[in-house]
């Protein structure tokens, strides 16, 4: 966002629990600021106070294309299922959280009036978050392409078995693991699965990529950061029932001697945050740091 | 076994890779000690030397039941295979393995004549393993049944996303746990799968039975081990294709509210060893200790 | 505490901070039902109501000696720093915790009115904690032993550098290790540092000792639980400034080639806990369980 | 080393176990390629080929200053010794390993004569690898500082007790823990002390210094990643017997409410290596990747 927004898109939560107070108040506020609001069909439904423009929710490309900003108003998971067309035409985004505080979303909705009134006023910081692309190459010939925000994962399916990797970074063989799977994060997916499954926190700002696989045989496999100019290719060598998963949102189905690509993707997204919006402040209240237990 | 075995059921690796000539060499010991060798269909077909005795490979009962002790030739995985049909017919187990020294299978093949001679010669020492026996409620009734020797697993299916599960042990509430699953390993299987996701290693002897979730949301979650006269009861909250796994080799997929409920199985498996085997020696060898690494 | 109890001693936080309230509230219910209470100099000190004897603190052996009932007031701190006499003389322990709720000290000072009169008319359960003796050998001779609830530990001491330790079980070598240390935990202490080391949570009825390494230079040298029969032996290889303590209260600085070697003390800490007292609810509240972070 | 060196400094392992033959093989083919051969005295004093020049050993600096390149013969911590000086006079090093393969020392003494010749024609790769410089203040006043290759390490002293820290990155408050310590290490050092704590592995390349805590009370103060351009603040909020150490090379002993501030070296340390080298390599051999353990 440089200078004043014009065109303001607004997405509320897929199932809209809890999204009309807020959505219609967030709405309100943008018109009252003469800004031109779009929202998609769904979140339109939310709201007490109509939009401006009614865009389709699937693909979200017409209604991110041209617009200056885009309130996500849900939890992270919301924010997720947006932030991959937002990267792509350069619309910086900011959420709205309607519970718990999120790592993405950072307004409450409490007290949005005021905290989104001072966004646009010009009071936020901004900050780049990179975005991995993976493609599924079958003899050679890429098969299947998509872009996460959190994380590519490549894992067991539902047969409980494990599967075996190759990885190789750079075009440098790693090593190869039989694991429940690799989960390839950015920073900010580095506080979600890869935080569970015993990955290392990356600041946002860290031009990096964490490797950490899942249950792994070999004890010794430990996470590794490497830097996020750094092409991975993971080779399935044996594995019934693999997956890849995008942010959980999409999947592809790779068999045997499949070889998955991933890279950080060329454009990243633009989160705003309001001013004295602080990660590590975010990182302490959802990892419950300074609470003592004795 | 007590005293000397009369009935030796022999039971080889499914694929039968390598199996031959151990196998052969196996039955014309056992046949020279005068004993009389019953052999699975499957494995009789890669003998060189003829059983007494064939019977079905599936069920085993068969196979096992009578018998004084059952030799298996193969991994651990092979072993895993028998150990329930084994324990429920009181029928003591020795492992010989065809590579790589495993944690169930400590005769090698390739000095199978005079170890397994030593055994027979009433030179071994004898150890009992608990199995668990897990069963599926559903509405109140049981629906699913099945023993595993190294653990009960309970996660999620293919989609890749977290099940949300409720632990009961011995009717105290544990916690709830979002998470990939959780493993209820024995002993037995605290050096398998449960090891790989961050669970201690528990002699063999331990009357204990160990929770490990896997990439648990709540990163206190930590591995529990309880008494193994315990009852856990896991009850899948909210999980899209979850699945139950006993030893990976029986599998059911639960619904939303069924409760999988745990607890040591009345028979355990006696495994036998040659004189002067030591746990921790295989331990030692398994997980590569003593060796450093600067 | 059989029956119900005659006379009960009252130890108090050794700083005093906050229990001045507490303790003259509980010597008061004590004395109204009719018991001798007996308290140390210093705890005496603390209180506007005093007891009928005084012993002194240290040792704690004249106060517990005869006692059918000890009662620790302050944290898990304090009660650790009696368990020892208390186990030696066969005086069950309950805990009133001044601030946060305590593993062990599981009344708290707001309803001790209340809640220890309940105790005091019989509406209490009783566990069984075991403790873990250790002696340090030179040259075969004994030349230090303690005793200790929570751990032995066995560890560096503060020039920063690694000890080389080896670790034998039942007379079975374990591994050698490099490490900041090693610590053998009861199920008590499984809860505190041996937790923060990575080990695993053991039930406390659990007949069960954990060996946690700390920091190993080897990434497999894993938690491995064993029974609490058994005698643990360590030998110090090489370590400089190395140190050995008993639940951080006593301490010894074993030279190379010194032998600690540790076992389930022969009498375990009787401790009781209000009716309706749950471990797990315990465990659920010191680490944050349940609580979601998304 | 920018084109052919003319003044190669050597320097040995300081004990001498097994340097006599590796060195004075270095020091004629080092001669007989025309260059002038600078060792410290200690060095001078195991080969049996005397070099041009001898300098002291401590400090090395007239030893280093002006070399071409500097030739470590020892093992990781041979290197270590000598890194901070080689950087502060901008001398590459590179280091020839006794016996197990070092993260460092990667020729082998086995094939020096070729491998250093063909480092000495040109042919290696160069690497640049950070170092951290650490400055202890007490009351506004600097008081100590020093620098490390590996990390920068604050922890308890021998009294067996944690300390207390805050942790500041960049002005923004982290955490305050209770711990045994906390690791701020390199890429280089994430190999080392970092991964026994449970820190991530950082490629060398990456602008990064990993924050690793050892055996947090918080179960969730996990390691974290940050930029190399970062500063960290660590105050010891209480500690007694509290120790910093840098490298294990020097240490200090803070007092309560000193502040430890810690950031990357201006120069970085130059490491040559062979070509041909890798590092993943280097970590399979080390960590015992893609050996199976069934």
């Amino acid at each position: 966002m440089n200078g004043k927004p014009q065109q303001v898109a607004v997405v509320a939560k897929h199932d809209g629990m809890g999204v009309a107070g807020p959505l219609t108040q967030i709405i309100r506020l943008l018109k009252s600021r003469g800004l031109t609001v779009r929202a998609d069909e769904r979140s339109a439904g939310f709201s007490n106070e109509p939009p401006h423009v009614v865009a389709p929710r699937e693909p979200m490309d017409s209604l991110l294309e041209g617009a200056d900003l885009a309130v996500v108003v849900g939890g992270d998971g919301t924010l997720l299922g947006c932030a991959r067309v937002a990267a792509r035409h350069d619309v910086p985004v900011i959420g709205v959280n309607l519970g718990h505080l999120g790592f993405l979303t950072d307004l409450s909705a409490d007290s949005v009036q005021e905290t989104l009134g001072a966004v646009l006023d010009g009071r936020y910081t901004k900050e780049s978050r990179i975005l991995l692309e993976g493609e599924v190459e079958r003899g050679g010939s890429p098969i299947f392409r998509s872009v996460a925000l959190n994380d590519v994962v490549v894992s067991r399916g539902a047969m409980g078995t494990m599967i075996e990797i190759s990885i190789e970074v750079d075009g440098e063989f790693v090593y190869s693991a039989r694991a429940d799977g690799l989960i390839v994060a950015t920073p900010t997916g580095s506080t979600a699965y890869a935080l569970s499954s015993g990955g290392p926190i990356l600041q946002p700002s860290l031009p990096a990529i964490a490797l950490v696989p899942i249950s792994p045989h070999t004890l010794s496999n430990r996470p590794i950061a490497i830097a996020s100019t750094s092409v991975v290719k993971i080779r399935l060598l044996h594995g019934k029932n693999a997956r890849v998963n995008f942010d959980v949102q999409a999947f592809f189905d790779p068999a045997t001697d499949d070889v998955i690509t991933i890279r950080a993707h060329p454009k990243p997204l633009t989160l705003l945050h309001p001013e004295g919006h602080s990660y590590f402040a975010v990182l302490r209240n959802k990892l419950h740091w300074n609470e003592r237990t004795s």
